[in-house]
């Protein structure tokens, strides 16, 4: 898997010129269509626009469907490329049609969102929802190619900005504490956002190189999705509550933390450190009483348990991180309480 | 992928030994779950039955949401093992909800009837069929194992095994002359079963290992099968008229072997050979006039072609084989002309 961080009026025509493929679409939402399609239009020869409506709520199999449907009804072969541009969801859902249409087709990731540079898109962890449960049914397969240009999110509003940044900070605080001294004595408007997506990208890549099907090392990049996901699912169906997935990792990093904090892996002063810069950037996702229970159920489903029992990557040290650490439901209980309050 | 051809009591514990799953479920049909499932039952420990309905009109995505719902509702885990104990559907099927449910799940395949033991289960090409298109979703993935007793298969019908022999026929074709002289002078009830589902699958695994994911070689396996699919799928949506598999890919290798006599690949001897011998165990497909136009037509939905050009896999001798060659639609509509009259 190649990723190119540079203008895609380079690293586009220069990837399609290795290759010979026999037809290629470009799949959107409407946004991407609008604001990110017109940076690429110029760089492709004869191609066909997927578009599906934008939001999580639409990473699903009826969304599969319509892109499966359209690919067959366009009479695209095995040796057809598609084109992932957006966030997230076009990513995964993307990403995963493709991987699925005929056994497999080419695809790249041409992520549009700082959340999506730095994390979905160099990863091939594709996948779609299934009846509330996050990517849920999918597979893992690299793309051909990442092709990242920071000059989309130079656009995004604050608020995706601030979402893509918790990822940022989840690869500093597992795998390079010096940077994590850099990034939080800076407010979200005065960090180096070239840098960082640089940065991130090479600790993803280098971690997922490892150990792409998740067996072991892998694991460490869920620090803070255990509990992160299951609040992200738990506000999903509350259109007024529902987070976003960096607002989501953050209190899920901050409980995690204390989790390990508790078990004796890692400083107090670190937890102090995380809890003080994430709550100044994020926010208390507010929690009452009735939402512990149904977040502590969803993490029964958590892909990295096994037997029933919750597995957390947590951190044991500044810059480091185990895997596959058991935590009782009380732990988590205990953290979230600890997080609330 | 290892390939155990002995008896189920024998081989499934063994396998289970080596393994630590979390959970194990069987995926039967109504047919596998009486007839079959009693001979694994007490070489299992605790396990969930998921049982659905039998026939290849139900090898789709409506039935892979039931299968990945029971899978969610159980809890299964990404430690859990599925067992596929059933015909080609129950393996197509059943895989590609493994290699999907959390990104993927372990599977071995326990093929029941003669066409899966000696095609579809040694392979690793997994998936459903999607809005009339044959196998148009899936991955290509290998079991962990393939358990073959063929002690099931000697209480099938006639019709099944005449199906599963089709195969068998098409591995002698395009890999051991030999053996194709020994097979075309029995009769199908003369023919040695157990010797001949050894051999198939040796000559399958051989190519399947080299090239897995059917860049190459591996494409030698769909001789017969451009037509034979185009066929199969023709006459799906009418139940008077449908084929078994191996009928439909006995007529595709009769005007197949006519395409490459034609191209001077192959001696009018051996296409002979093939027509005389294959008409005697299959008969001959009626089609009409009316039938023509449809079948070329999907034709072009083979996932072997290029830039909207068919290519087949075409016999270049006795037990040898060719890929990827060029073949235009007059060659085919001749081909077919040739099969009926």
């Amino acid at each position: 898997m190649s990723v190119q961080i540079s203008p895609l009026a380079e690293s586009l025509p220069a990837f399609l010129k290795q290759r010979n493929y026999s037809a290629i679409a470009v799949l959107v939402d409407a946004n991407t269509k609008r604001f990110c399609y017109p940076a690429i239009k110029n760089s492709l020869p004869k191609h066909k626009i997927i578009t599906i409506r934008a939001g999580e709520q639409f990473k699903n199999l009826a969304t599969c469907e319509a892109v499966w449907q359209t690919l067959t009804d366009a009479e695209f072969d095995r040796h057809a490329l598609l084109i992932d541009l957006g966030g997230g969801v076009i990513g995964d859902l993307g990403g995963f049609c493709a991987a699925t249409y005929k056994r497999g087709i080419d695809f790249i990731q041409i992520p549009t969102t700082l959340l999506a540079q730095v994390d979905a898109s160099v990863g091939g962890k594709l996948g779609i929802d299934f009846h509330g449960f996050k990517n849920h049914i999918g597979v893992f397969k690299l793309p051909e190619a990442v092709l990242i240009d920071t000059v989309f999110f130079q656009t995004l509003p604050e608020l995706e900005l601030r979402s893509g940044f918790a990822e940022i900070i989840k690869h500093c605080l597992i795998a390079d504490a010096a940077k994590w001294n850099v990034i939080r004595r800076r407010d979200l408007d005065q960090q180096n956002w070239d840098d960082l997506v640089a940065h991130s990208v090479e600790i993803k890549k280098n971690i997922v190189t490892q150990d792409p099907n998740e067996r072991g090392i892998r694991k460490i990049l869920n620090f803070g999705h255990t509990l992160g996901h299951a609040l992200e699912t738990h506000f999903l169906a509350d259109p007024k509550r529902r987070l976003m997935h960096g607002e989501a990792i953050a209190a899920g990093m901050i409980a995690e933390a204390f989790i390990a904090n508790r078990k004796g892996m890692i400083e107090t002063g670190l937890l102090e450190q995380i809890e003080e810069y994430l709550f100044s950037i994020y926010g208390r996702v507010t929690l009452v009483e009735s939402d512990l229970e149904p977040v502590l159920k969803l993490t029964l489903q958590d892909k990295k348990n096994r037997n029933g029992q919750v597995r957390m990557a947590l951190l044991d040290g500044p810059g480091s991180c185990a895997f596959d650490v058991p935590v009782t439901k009380a732990e988590m209980s205990r953290a979230l309480d600890y997080y609330r309050t």
